[in-house]
């Protein structure tokens, strides 16, 4: 028995400002292609097909062609469940018709005690559902933090469970401990979202949804398959593909299979002369890039200049302004400093020019004028 | 054989800010309390499914559900094209899984040729679509007209068509001499858009959408179901319902079959005082009610005052300001009246009270005087 296990498609994601249908349409032929080869039982997708509950036509397109491609022209199962990306309604429009061809879609709390049973194994769906959700769903007043609402959901799928059967779970949610990318939306704002990984105990294996680092949790038999595509730049050089999930017998081998795309983020770092006169070291031009150069506070629209080059620029970060990394980290150096040397130095981090000795001269004017002030 | 019409659900509509969607789920709950009776080999919905290209998950939802009944539940063939409100990839998701199950979804045009066969009746359909797209489709010119461009389809149906066998037409458009209703979106701006019924003569049987009163035209074999609802002031009084043909060897019997709605659109003409006080005859207080009255010019905000009474009030119109009833019927009257009449009516007309005698002097006055200056 073979599964496959992905998850956070983002259909229709923008970054920066930039539409990466194109890469997604690219990496899901690239998805279709190793599905040949892999020929699994099922493919599992654990939620936020979509990047918001309002797709556009081409984000419905480009999933129907690639559920076309996988479920009818390869005639593999598919278990699609919501995040909390997606809109349930529009997710599930047709579900009926698409589970004629084996095609199940599950975005509505009330299957979550329905499996799935391919080939003797359960698959439970647990789709994304806000706290409030999982409080009117169960008619309970003490639902207050996902910890709770997941236990309850799990309590009533364990009561109904065959727990002799091999038993997988379906999610979107963060387990306690999950590396966090910042192209994740929080699932409330204010709450404490993560799960206790000892939450899932009667499950044989869990595959989730919503963490895009493919390693984002380091767990036997709990999982994340991570984004189709690196959604931030936070999550450059993060490895994005599927799982393959193998089972035989009692034994269940997890591996991460990586996937080329048409272009990774990169993070470019140094100079803006450098820069605009190509002599940066950049990994590949055509990557979509943030660039974080010094000395450019003299021109006056970096921003086109390095598109002119680089047309794939998507952000661009000056590296004078950078507090994080210089300023915070010359705290103490700076507290070592008189104040005319700070003041200095602040100017020159910001025009990159030094004061002139007039300039200088009206600041120690006025700094003594303040220190007599206070001696007053 | 048994075909069942309708068309022009427009699901998501709004009448004069109101959503009808109410009115659309009670109507199709008749609709398919019908279906049950009728037991149809196949229902055709000749275009115009939603309202808008963007149709809000309400109307999806409603949609799914009625399909999901007269399909699933009842088991009945369906066949639905796209009008020109309809967003063709939106209506079309899914399509290859609702196929397996009888659904045909058909807006592509080039499906013009793959007809629907169901008990020996090819259903031919010709999806909504605009000049530009037909002449694209053909890699052809000269085409500038719905005439033209109609015609390029149905011959090229013609040629594939088999003559001896019965062939239908499932259609989105205007018939030459067809009654319009004030609720149809122009097709295209500034061009003619109505078709030649002789251009229709390979087929047995016309079924079509786009002109909302069910007797549009008077046709043997070319016809319109009319709209699920009255969408407009324009069609009170319309019946609205579906037609049932009949198939029997050669013979095909058309009828129309109304349906009652939730609500009814109903104008009502009178005096404001009478309105306001309920002795205005009203056939139902619960119809969407356009009120047309008279001496209300005093009043501050009269839909205020009316719809506290009657609330579906939708639409207002103070009759004293209707042109089209009261002046231009009058125009020729009003060519023999002198000046100082007619000015004394048009203030009249607009205030509802008369000049007083000074306004009186004053306007002689003033017209003395430009009569005096034209004679200069």
């Amino acid at each position: 028995m073979k599964i496959i296990h992905t998850a956070d498609w983002h259909l229709g994601r923008m970054l920066n400002g930039k539409s990466l249908l194109k890469d997604q349409a690219y990496i899901l032929e690239q998805f279709i292609t190793a599905m040949k080869e892999e020929q699994p039982d099922v493919i599992v997708i654990a939620g936020d097909v979509y990047d918001t509950s309002y797709p556009s036509k081409d984000a419905i397109q480009l999933l129907e062609r690639t559920i076309d491609e996988l479920n009818l022209s390869l005639n593999i199962p598919l278990i699609i469940t919501s995040g909390n990306h997606d809109g349930k309604e529009r997710l599930n429009y047709g579900a009926r018709w698409f589970e004629k061809s084996n095609v199940y879609i599950r975005t509505q709390l009330d299957c979550m005690i329905s499996p799935i049973t391919i080939d003797h194994i359960n698959f439970y769906t647990l789709p994304f559902a806000t706290v409030s959700e999982v409080q009117h769903f169960f008619q309970h007043d003490t639902v207050e933090t996902h910890q709770q609402a997941t236990d309850l959901c799990l309590a009533h799928m364990s009561k109904e469970m065959d727990h002799n059967a091999m038993n997988m779970l379906i999610g979107h949610m963060t387990v306690q401990g999950g590396k966090r990318s910042e192209s994740e939306r929080p699932l409330t704002i204010g709450t404490v979202e993560s799960v206790d990984r000892a939450s899932f105990k009667d499950f044989n294996h869990v595959m989730l949804g919503h963490l895009h680092h493919p390693f984002s949790i380091d767990s036997d038999y709990i999982s994340y398959s991570g984004s189709l595509l690196q959604y931030s730049f936070s999550e450059v050089s993060q490895p994005k593909g599927y799982r393959r999930v193998i089972v035989e017998n009692d034994s269940i081998k997890n591996t991460f299979i990586p996937l080329k795309p048409l272009r990774e983020l990169e993070v470019v770092e140094g100079d803006y002369e450098d820069a605009i006169q190509e002599k940066i070291s950049i990994k590949n031009k055509e990557n979509y890039l943030h660039f974080k150069l010094k000395n450019m506070s003299h021109v006056t629209d970096p921003m086109m200049h390095l598109k002119q080059i680089y047309p794939n620029t998507l952000a661009l970060t000056n590296m004078s302004f950078d507090f994080e990394n210089t300023y915070l980290e010359q705290r103490e150096a700076i507290e070592q400093l008189d104040d005319n040397t700070i003041i200095n130095n602040f100017y020159e981090d910001i025009t990159s020019t030094e004061l002139t000795m007039t300039q200088r001269n009206k600041i120690t004017t006025i700094l003594n004028k303040l220190t007599e002030g206070g001696n007053n």
